[in-house]
């Protein structure tokens, strides 16, 4: 099988021109098949603050309302993704920029109400997931760039975490391709307690970390996502900065986490 | 060569909830392979007012300055595009949403500066053209949903006229696919002194009802490129009500104007 590498990239490069110009250059020269999930940013805040329209917090959790929906899928779907593709586009990299909805890609479930009304966020339907359009892009030669929205098949979008996405593609596509996931963030890795960046971690290394309060807050559901994906076929995952993607996959050095 | 219909729909259904849950219907039950370029819409207006944005007029064109540029991004790839695609998706139509930048699909230069700067407004680059990714697309099942933006090979997204995409996809796709191009707007077709629909219309009888003064203002560049699809392989051009698009299509009737 060929070996594919599904890149999930934050907000924080999103939002800075430099980091962002740099990111593209490497990723256009990225060697081999791709995938690109990108975060959202502060666009969308700002965008909302312009229009008068206030984020909806409860329990410190964003909640989409109507109108924050319209907003995400403005600004995730039109302009972050179809910027990317251009600049990737002139860059000589095939992008092209998709969401969930989009050909079926992510079906999803808009979330039950629960403690909790998070209004139009969607829970991927893994279920339903099939790899087949995407495996097909990818064979014909393009980059597939995935904005973090999804669909309810009812006929709404629905704003998805990134992370959660990148995840559940790179499992779906495990069935046709050997993948490996990495989620780049503005760290060298996951860090032990005296902040050097730990090469390799199981999950019983994981829960040890986790009981000792050396991984906190927001790195616990990246690990869980990633660990559930090393479950589902995916061959390897890595938690690494975005700046040593060429380092790993051009020139096959070992950097950030791998996880296994 | 299989049957294509290439179908261009306004902005006048796009802004009208009623119209569009008629139109979207009717679009997922047409029988064969097809694919829908869509218009703007005044929601572009709306946003742009409500981010404090004026519309830039110059000789009472509107220009689409950087701001501009953002905004329909936004609007047309983001909120219209998709929420189009999501909708089609509940009815079973496998649509898939995208700018002339997505796999380079329609590569545009930027108009050049005359006695007007129109800003970031793409001429699309004809003999860069290729259909070979939507005739792939199309030839899996899918139903490609264009957005009106072009990209100019350098990084930036261009705002384009939906009717001229719409003429230069039907032409690009005619190598693949006998294809059938449809412009659908607001009246029967193209009216006659009498205000009757001309069933079939000639260049020379254009050029007659041209300079008659029947045909007039924004009905001669939608026959403009109607006659040069009809040039360059296209088999058929229409300009109809878009009620009637399960009648030509499915039920293979003679509606609106041919243009032949």
């Amino acid at each position: 099988m060929d070996t594919l590498y599904v890149i999930k990239v934050g907000g924080n490069i999103i939002d800075n021109e430099e980091k962002l110009a740099s990111f593209l250059n490497d990723f256009a020269q990225l060697k081999g098949l791709k995938v690109l999930i990108h975060g959202g940013g502060k666009i969308a805040t700002e965008i909302s603050k312009g229009l008068g329209i206030e984020a909806k917090m409860v329990d410190g959790r964003r909640i989409t309302d109507t109108e924050t929906l319209k907003i995400v899928t403005m600004v995730y779907a039109g302009l972050i993704n179809k910027n990317l593709v251009a600049k990737l586009q002139a860059k000589g990299c095939n992008a092209i920029g998709l969401t969930g909805a989009d050909a079926n890609i992510i079906p999803a479930n808009k979330r039950p109400v629960k403690e909790i009304d998070y209004g139009f966020v969607g829970d991927v339907d893994n279920a339903k997931m099939n790899g087949t359009t995407l495996s097909l892009l990818l064979k014909t030669g393009l980059v597939p760039i995935l904005a973090p929205l999804t669909h309810d098949q009812q006929g709404n979008m629905l704003n998805t975490n990134a992370d959660t996405i990148a995840s559940s593609i790179a499992v779906a596509l495990s069935a046709n391709f050997d993948v490996n996931l990495i989620y780049c963030f503005e760290k060298e890795g996951v860090l032990d307690g005296e902040e050097k960046v730990i090469p390799s971690i199981t999950h019983s290394y994981f829960n040890e970390l986790k009981n000792n309060g050396v991984v906190v807050a927001g790195m616990i559901p990246k690990l869980d996502n990633a660990f559930a994906a090393i479950g589902k076929g995916v061959s390897s995952v890595y938690i690494m900065h975005a700046d040593a993607l060429p380092a790993l996959i051009n020139d096959k050095k070992a950097v950030g986490t791998k996880i296994s």
